[in-house]
């Protein structure tokens, strides 16, 4: 028999049994890398910029020509031509010449700083007025400044973000290694349950988890994909289970919310193969009876039928087994902080993820309690988030300050 | 002449000019439609649940029958049936009787409440005792509780989240209209500028902004197009802003960040149609040389060439250029509170816009400050988001709290 699990039990038992998952890479272009995760450390083999680079418009100069220069005294330089962007300067400056140099043009030889154009008269008379000083360094970015050759720059494991994706196209990476996307099977179990574009006759309900899921699930870094509604019959549902333990990594089974259903999906779970069921139910309002099991190196996971269960249950548990199994361990998670609009009493002795709305009022932001039973779907609709109270919590009181994970 | 805004001036002119941006609507299957704006008001036909529902597993009472009862004192009530899920119950409960009913099980009539399983004992002789009293509606979800036929569920214009895709097939849409894509055109100019698979030669630099935006606009409403690299030169330019502004809703020009160049988009931009230029310039550090023009109801807008700058500028103006057009305005951005781990000296006279890197460092958030040049493309990548600074800012005190807003 399984003991009922806290939360915090929960999510180090997907920890320990995931976070070694084993995942194939594929060859992708860097446009299409965005929110991938790398699978190569990515090393520099060149220096950025790879010249001595201008970060203004001005002139470059020999800095010691210009100490001491003011409005009143302003150094009268030779100008002995004109920077253009891309090539390579031609020639040399020496003591008591400069050249033009526009931003991201390559200083010449000598030149060790750049007087921006505003400090400088030129009267078109082959001479230019600097009237302020200038020291070495000014205005430049030297060779290798950004990154120098050999440099570690993304490590392996690493969510690859615009900035990165940027970064890789400076190195001159066309495509990059990146894990392949984990693909994650939805079945939805249940006599009752029938397709949405079916019209429900006496007590049958359309299939809203397979969609909800697939929504939650659906990421840059996983596939979702459907396996459709199955009867509760455990012949019938240990047969797709097994497909789609085969074709996925994740394998997400909701319904099965009565007593019997559910020891199918646990049944089933342990039928095929080892090491089986490893968590039957949670201590969390909504979504007591999950189940999370392993299944040779796969997850497979019953979640409760009610949709706004199986809605915050995938929101929670889902979310941080698919960080785990790809290693993404400091994926930002949305939050806001807000004060509470009323009073909301919880005694539950479990802990609790309420459905809120967070609303922007002025200067200030308000959460409201979306209330309801939990299997109303209309109420998710209504929340853009959640508060989590934890299981000695006797309840929040109005004016509260407390922290909203949005939903993702 | 323009002169340069500030911020919120540049925010509120792309609002009063692209407010009323139209574009057509396609239809997509719901399980594409996560993160599409919806283009309809969703109405519901149906009731929901479209049955008096129970909640629990036990047994479905007539409330009065069960008044007054205790563990010393149990109703006996006689067992007339059981209801399978999905289908109609085929009799009618009278006073003294019951059946047992499975979680989502519909009523029978006549049945105001439902006794959990917990609180009642069968001893498989055709009755049931009952130890706990049960209210009418007890553990009961009526017909239309959660959505009743005629309400307006979802309306037009709603950015979908899963939980509105969980409500749509709860009612039964299996495709639904939403806004078509919009199409972001992608342009980088500069003589100096070369494809990221080539070897740069001289000053030359590896197109970064035409992939660090690509990602940047990149989401499930956009369609990044790429137009590749074009030479300072007027003409050049002109024909392929003119053909991205006829195929694309926004049209982004990087780069012309030297004073000869940046006359020259905003030369193209006036000539290919009215209003042209509508912002030159934003007091803004980094993005000064930011250019905001409208084509007829195009966007075209030229953006600083530093790719840090244009990395900026991008996550703050055409991201709410973007949400302004498609008219998301409630679109909520991810936000961290952390506290300062340095002290930050800022007196430009302009709003900056720093990129910092938050960690949680056990129960607190700390900001790391991410210097650097800007010109540098590595710090971006070591940052996960930025602070703002307001303009008469005299810099942050290390320990200070601030909101860090994560980038896109």
């Amino acid at each position: 028999m399984f003991d009922v699990k806290s939360v915090d039990e929960a999510l180090t038992i997907i920890e320990n049994n995931f976070k070694d998952y084993k995942l194939d890479y594929e060859l992708t272009s860097i446009d299409e890398a965005n929110e991938r995760i790398l699978c190569q450390d990515i090393i520099s083999e060149e220096d950025i910029p790879s010249f001595n680079r201008s970060t203004v418009d001005g002139y470059a100069v020999i800095a010691s020509d210009t100490f001491g220069v003011s409005d009143a005294i302003p150094a009268q330089l030779n100008i002995i031509g004109e920077i253009k962007m891309g090539e390579k300067p031609s020639f040399v400056l020496k003591q008591g010449e400069t050249c033009y140099i526009p931003t991201g043009g390559e200083l010449p030889s000598n030149a060790d700083g750049i007087v921006m154009i505003e400090y400088t008269e030129n009267f078109d008379d082959g001479d230019v007025f600097i009237s302020k000083a200038c020291s070495p360094g000014n205005n430049v970015v030297y060779k290798g400044d950004d990154v120098v050759i050999g440099a570690k720059v993304i490590g392996s494991g690493t969510l690859l973000k615009p900035q990165d994706i940027g970064l890789l196209a400076a190195l001159g990476y066309s495509e990059v290694k990146v894990k392949k996307k984990l693909r994650v099977g939805i079945i939805s179990t249940g006599d009752e349950i029938i397709g949405i574009s079916e019209k429900p006759i006496g007590s049958q309900v359309r299939d809203v988890n397979s969609y909800s899921l697939y929504a939650i699930v659906q990421t840059s870094f996983t596939t979702p994909v459907f396996y459709g509604i199955v009867p509760d019959d455990y012949n019938t549902l240990k047969e797709v289970v097994e497909k789609a333990t085969v074709e996925c990594d994740i394998v997400l089974i909701s319904g099965g919310s009565s007593v019997g259903q559910k020891d199918v999906t646990s049944d089933v779970i342990d039928s095929l193969g080892y090491p089986g069921v490893l968590v039957h139910g949670i201590a969390v309002k909504p979504g007591k009876p999950t189940i999370i099991g392993k299944i040779g190196e796969k997850a497979v996971v019953g979640l409760p039928g009610h949709p706004a269960s199986a809605f915050v249950v995938c929101n929670i548990f889902i979310t941080h087994l698919i960080n785990t199994m790809l290693g993404i361990s400091k994926r930002s998670i949305p939050k806001v902080n807000g004060e509470m609009a009323s009073n909301y009493p919880s005694n539950t002795g479990r802990e609790e993820y309420l459905p809120v709305r967070v609303e922007k009022e002025h200067d200030r932001t308000i959460i409201y309690p979306v209330y309801g039973k939990s299997s109303l779907i209309s109420i998710l609709s209504k929340s853009n988030g959640y508060i989590h109270i934890s299981r000695g919590s006797e309840g929040l009181n109005k004016g509260q300050l407390k922290e909203v994970v949005l939903w993702k």
